[in-house]
């Protein structure tokens, strides 16, 4: 597969949206909004979960499926924000992991309960 | 470039957090949390802006870098819990758009106020 | 009216929940989780909406009886973490309004964008 | 105390925003976004706590701190989103908590996961 899926995923976004008049709505403010419902639905699915029911969610068809559905929100509004602003969300991200192999090299100190993790 | 970007991210993403003994803290629920949180940050970022400042934020260089950075945030952890929960965001998005091109189909009356629009 | 009624609402949450066993999921990382979902509800009433339509959101019965709805909601997950952490929310309030009156004093220059306004 | 400190703090709040001239940011849009930011940061205090460290949150003074007054924040953004649309907070919560007393008896069969809980 190739990383053209982005730029094809984001095309037939675009088109969706223009083929229904819908891009009037598609201003930065509302996509940002946009993009935090569907973070915040992602949220819902997990709320009351323990641990071990959050760990096999994608066990019963039901919330796998809404769970994907989600994800695939999240990701819609993340790239329609990106097509419009301009920015590569890949490129992005591989910049950031960059930068933060620099800010917190293995084997320095590590804060017990880390401000943020991962690649952030 | 290939789609292998997003697994090629994914690993990465991984072997930073593995190589610090951060993976403890990323279970799916701890992902979703990550996740909304980035995305509010996206938000504030645009929150007090018009319209209009919204759509030159990418034209100041330290704007830009800001909302490059929160995309990257968000996509991170997005990634990440696709990885954990073993979910193809690609394929994932791909899906919803087929299925929002039969829920939506064009020339159909538009609500006036669509309660999601854009491939949702 | 008195500010009893903060403290009978918060017994009055208190009450329902215990009466359903539903205490157990009310730890303080699911009481944040839940309000931030129930804010991003709020949030979802208004994104597509231009201000004008915003403005005019309580004429309608409906859009009205949501918004009232989505508030209530966000103020019972915020009194219930409150109640569960022992926080006196009307004085936290009333603490942060002085130290934001000696933060930003009226005359000052104001930032174009402030980062922050209002009482915060 | 008495019911008028809701009052109270409304009115200081608006006189606040009034005073420097910040009403203009003050939007119905602009306020449910802000109040979804803060609700966020509240949950970034607590996204990499276990259960225990989340309970624990109120025993040291500097997170104890970071937490009331981001309850504040909320609060904030949540009052002066009532006083612009004209809704009355706890007389929204006394009555929701009243239509979830029919819509929840006690005794019935709860949902093992329930969708929402508490006063909802």
């Amino acid at each position: 597969m190739t990383d053209l899926d982005v730029k094809q995923l984001q095309r037939r976004l675009a088109e969706f949206a223009s083929a229904r008049d819908w891009q009037q709505y598609h201003t930065p403010k509302n996509l940002v909004s946009a993009l935090s419902v569907e973070a915040a639905e992602l949220v819902e699915i997990f709320q009351w979960l323990t641990p071990e029911q959050s760990a096999s969610v994608m066990d019963d068809p039901e919330s796998a499926h809404r769970v994907t559905d989600e994800v695939a929100d999240v990701l819609a509004y993340l790239l329609q924000l990106c097509e419009v602003l301009g920015i590569d969300a890949l490129a992005a991200l591989a910049g950031k992991i960059e930068r933060n192999e620099q800010r917190f090299p293995v084997g320095s100190a590590e804060p017990k309960i880390p401000r943020r993790h991962s690649a952030e």
